[in-house]
């Protein structure tokens, strides 16, 4: 069966939604999706801070990856940074992941970008073992922090 | 002596460069910096895929924050992930890391973004110490992973 991949619309505010809340729950954190429909729809089709593309066979959507533009100082160039990519899990092994990487890997050489990134979680086995058949270096040296809530209102002042 | 932060122009293309240079230095990567005056300008002031803002004193120039806008699918909003930072090492001790830090805060604050983010090498101590004393959690279970160059366009099916 032959997988099609095409750029999300606003229709699939709904579908995404519940693929990020299935990935939430996959990743332990049932209660960390405070995205709506309308945040979604906003984010990928007003403000298009992100964009997204649904994975379907035969017209049934099997997954989606969301994505955006980084920038990296030492290329000097945009980047892609894949901030989620799931399958639905009666559709795993089928190669729909890779095919959904592949897909964004060819949209960033052809948008000149000079690297792909994205993060996975460290007892995510069989995704580590994927990223590492993918060629995907581990930037094992740097770790992400981050300022949100009442610690960022402290920061900036707003306290 | 006062700080004085205000949004880079397209005239500091050469400074941001010599600034990045210097920080690639610090970060034992000397040959790691691709990027050019003239990609900084163009993705600065012309793409806008990243934005920048120099640190002075007195007109001297001390500093400067490099960032862009991320987005989280659990928060549905925009972030601000600060890609470099980097005060010029006879400037440091006076607070302009922090006064970096405390501006981006306040801009992500006032753009209703979620989270404030950025990396840390593990080997750098006093930078960690300083990130703690901010409040930013470490994001431990997370490691990001890269493909570029050749295993970019195998990924792309370009090889």
């Amino acid at each position: 069966m032959t997988v099609t991949i095409r750029p999300a619309t606003p229709q699939d505010a709904t579908l995404i939604l519940r693929f990020i809340r299935e990935l939430a729950e996959f990743e332990r954190e049932p209660d960390a999706v405070k995205a709506t429909e309308e945040s979604l729809r906003h984010a990928l089709f007003d403000e298009r801070s992100a964009e997204a593309v649904i994975a379907e066979q035969e017209g049934k959507p099997m997954g989606f990856a969301l994505f955006f533009h980084n920038f990296s100082t030492w290329t000097g160039r945009r980047g892609i940074y894949l901030e989620d990519l799931y399958v639905t899990p009666e559709a795993r092994g089928l190669g729909i992941g890779k095919a959904l990487l592949r897909h964004i890997a060819a949209l960033a050489v052809e948008r000149g970008c000079g690297r792909f990134e994205w993060a996975v979680l460290d007892w995510n086995e069989p995704a580590i073992r994927f990223y590492d058949a993918c060629g995907a270096e581990s930037m094992d040296e740097w770790t992400v922090r981050r300022v949100s809530g009442d610690a960022l209102l402290a920061l900036a002042g707003r306290d």
